[in-house]
């Protein structure tokens, strides 16, 4: 890594001025966020992701997929519901005739399409694996009507697909459910350049939005590790949180209309382009988030703040989580209206990315914690200036232990690296236990600490091949109270996971946290929602999945 | 007004450098936004508006209430819902023993407090009157739920009630409905410094609320005309948009958690404190916007921002609304992330102002748009250098032909007050026929132009008493595209309105707007809904109500 400028508490200023930048683009980030997810530890994680690739389909890599278990076998809990029609010959000809293309029909019923299939049943992480027979890719809202229309008259159960980079395998099948993938639906609607709204299928790659919103001065207010192959429909289905939230907010908030199928083959024609709309109940909100139990989307609309030309970073050591609070706090106050990322690393975690990946961290010594921020502001000079004031206050109160401001955009993206380079990097031993927390920030980084105790006194954490456990780390998005709690393992053992489950759900339940942030619940977290939801929400949820869904054909088996 | 800095295009830069201001409180606003609203014009304006009292009650003042005309006479096509109990002495009994207090009861039945029930009736633009006999007012949410757990036992009518503010009468009683007033329910549960979330009953005043977070210096997300008597629950209910929406975005992206009571008294206990919780369908959602007709918001959790301690505001002049459009659009690439309001009045708008006012304009000459721009960020050097860059940029460009940018505090309340002022000068010359328009931002402003010219052609405005038109004008909040056109009449006239009506609703549902931005549907609205929303979207908002309140006792007679 180059040198980026120096700060330290006997320095009390950056010994060279940090530069800024003028329309930075944005660094690219691996689409390989972690090798192994959730709480099922019979599957060992594989060495090579299961990538999407870059039209959001997931084709070819057969043979790979084949390697992956079934979920069925993962969850033998998990009986096909026999209310679900088997697909027929019959059912496959509808489709085809509606569909007309072939490429839009993938038939696994007849043998030469059998191979092609098979990626569309598996998740990236490898993890899960249905067995679906009929992928249908839909190329107009008028198509995802009929499809649904004819799946519901004939109790056909279906899972919608974007981008199929999710985490929780709420995107591919357990069963035989027929894959509804999306990925021709992938055009640009509209963009008005004075509101900054933008209109779009649900089909089109989130990094192809903010591309072509970048020409256009604008950024599209969600930003995450897989944008290059999910989809923002996908994105919208799962609420999906990532960078940008700390300063755009939620896509609660951004998302200004949708447009979408119900099971019955309704279209929900709700895609304002208005920012105010006070004309009725916000229904769209229940399928942001809603992961397609109730409904397809097919198009949303959403409002896009100007695009800020002029980034920052520092990264900095600190000696204990009080610290790291009052920095956020200070950064809060200062930086106020151009912060645009904190995020959160223990020190433990740059220990081990440092030890996997041989990369240099960017600050001598060792911390028990550090922290990256990001600005972004329309004028670099000021902004730079406001990052200086910041650091030589949080230098000269000693909050702050050491620290480094990248340079140019090179070193901006080598600080980034340090974050985003962690999840992978935990998977380097053999495995990772990863949970997906919201704890009141206070107590944030405690489960961290108290997990950790158990598994040493356990005797299950140690320096050689005999402990199951290498680590127990935390990192994440401080500026949301969203902690990745990891436990990197030499190999997944039921002794380890005893010790963290249900300790862990029970100490965030306890906490009034979430057990799960932003990825959702799919079918891994879909047994542990009452860890999170009293049994009163529970019971709502599930009148609304009835209302929408009665015959419950939308994505079966997972969610509630 | 005291000389604020002014630019011109021949001078190129302020001649004097705009000063700005550290922890500037947020000036006062009148309470009183406008003095007739609606389509109803049956009812003439009074000249003193009836005005919700500090603690958001309406008390006293019954002699004024008993002057206004009864909903149920304005609208003689709504008829009592004879499925509804008559109030019985049996239930006030009951209603007394659960809450105790006495002052907690006003028993219309009894004649010595049929006096006092009175100001619960109506509403303080004295447009709606009701006909309740009985307010009730808990003290917590176990009352509220065993309050609305009784009236769905014995099929009673409901109304919740806030700080009473609301534009479309949708919080006092149509006929003899039950006021439940939160005004009693008014702590302000939590605040977290670090997280900026705070946790409040939904009686708490919004000033209130804000101050306590001014201390502190954080910001409630939302502000509007009426802070100093309106409540969080009852700005939550009603969605309401208001002056920070463009820099902080809506309830729907701010609000984190809901505490409501369903009509069968279940708490529904969503007062999550977490900026992300990916657990299953966002139903509080439901909630904001849902104007009391499925449950009663007894708390709200709500993320707060940091405080901005420097506020700047700048006024000027412009030729056209493609000068207006482009001004817009400049101040969002150099304002950026400082921008804090972009206010919209033609300027047919501040010639009446200042008619009706004597208020002296800012600018010399006139000009046919004036904007009004608020900045607020964390450094005021930084942004009065945005400011005057961007106001040099927009007059050297001759986007803007003159204008003026306060130098202290009293002058931005100068400036503001030629915004704010509008909505009550327009009813100076007896009345105005208000609409809350949300259109597509590059026609936002024609509908003035048409509307206009439509009166105009039917002989219906002019300068002398036999026209009823004074003028059509429109103002509004430029940065959310929603528009205030504001029809400023001598008379109410059936020959007005039917120019008027449905010829707007139809322009703006041509157009996909929306014809209630901020106000929300109340009983004013309801019959007009199908402008903006399609029957399929009126269909499901049914099937919502139809669940959460399958009697119908809440809040009838309006909404959907």
């Amino acid at each position: 890594m180059a040198c980026p400028s120096r700060f330290a508490a006997s320095l009390r200023r950056a010994t060279c001025a940090p530069r800024t930048f003028q329309h930075a683009t944005r660094r690219l980030r691996p689409v390989i966020q972690a090798r192994w997810q959730g709480n099922e530890a019979t599957t060992s994680a594989s060495s090579e992701p299961h990538q999407p690739d870059e039209q959001g389909g997931v084709k070819g890599d057969t043979a790979k997929a084949k390697a992956i278990k079934f979920t069925s076998e993962s969850y033998p809990e998990l009986k096909r519901d026999p209310k679900f029609s088997e697909i027929s010959s019959e059912h496959v000809k509808f489709f085809k005739d509606l569909l007309g293309s072939e490429s839009a029909v993938i038939d696994g019923l007849s043998s030469d399409a059998s191979e092609d299939i098979e990626p569309f049943n598996a998740d990236w992480m490898r993890k899960y694996r249905g067995h679906t027979k009929l992928v249908l890719k839909p190329g107009s809202t008028e198509e995802v009507s009929k499809i649904l229309k004819y799946c519901n008259d004939n109790t056909l159960a279906v899972v919608p697909q974007g981008g199929n980079t999710g985490l929780v395998g709420g995107s591919v099948p357990v069963f035989d459910e027929i894959v509804i993938n999306l990925s021709r639906m992938n055009s640009i609607r509209s963009f008005d350049e004075v509101s900054g709204i933008l209109v779009a299928d649900a089909g089109v790659i989130l990094e192809v939005a903010d591309n072509f919103l970048a020409e256009k001065s604008h950024i599209f207010p969600l930003d995450l590790g897989a944008k290059g192959s999910c989809q923002i429909g996908g994105n919208v289905a799962t609420n999906a949180g990532g960078l940008r939230l700390l300063r755009y907010g939620s896509l609660h908030g951004n998302v200004l209309g949708i447009e979408a199928v119900l099971p019955d083959g309704t279209i929900v024609d709700d895609l304002s382009k208005l920012r105010k709309n006070n004309t009725g109940y916000d229904i769209k909100q229940l399928f942001i988030g809603g992961e397609g139990t109730i409904g397809i989307i097919t198009a949303i609309s959403i409002f896009c703040p100007q695009r800020s030309p002029a980034i920052n970073a520092a990264y900095f050591g600190l000696s204990s989580f009080e610290k790291v609070q009052q920095a956020f706090r200070e950064a809060k106050a200062q930086l106020s209206e151009i912060l645009s990322a904190f995020e959160l690393m223990d020190g433990r975690s740059q220990k081990l990315l440092h030890k996997a990946s041989g990369r240099k961290l960017p600050l001598e010594g060792e911390h028990p914690f550090y922290c990256l921020i990001e600005t972004s502001g329309s004028n670099s000079d000021h902004d730079s200036e406001k990052l200086e004031a910041f650091l030589e206050h949080v230098m000269g109160e000693e909050i702050v232990d050491d620290g480094v401001v990248a340079q140019d955009q090179t070193q901006i993206a080598d600080l980034w690296a340090c974050r985003e380079g962690v999840p992978e990097c935990l998977g380097h031993w053999g495995g990772v236990y990863k949970y997906d927390l919201s704890i009141p920030i206070g107590e944030l980084y405690a489960i961290v600490e108290e997990t950790r105790e158990r598994i040493k006194k356990a005797g299950l954490m140690g320096n050689s091949d005999e402990y199951p456990v290498v680590d127990v780390v935390g990192y994440g998005h401080m500026g949301d109270a969203n902690l990745h709690l990891n436990v990197s393992v030499r190999r997944y053992d039921k002794k380890v996971e005893k010790e963290l489950e249900p300790f862990v759900y029970e100490w965030v339940a306890k906490r009034n946290g979430s057990i799960s942030a932003e990825h959702g619940l799919g079918i891994a977290k879909k047994a542990f929602i009452g860890y999170s939801r009293s049994e009163t929400m529970i019971r709502l949820m599930k009148q609304i999945k009835e209302l929408y869904d009665p015959k419950g054909i939308m994505n079966p088996y997972k969610y509630i």
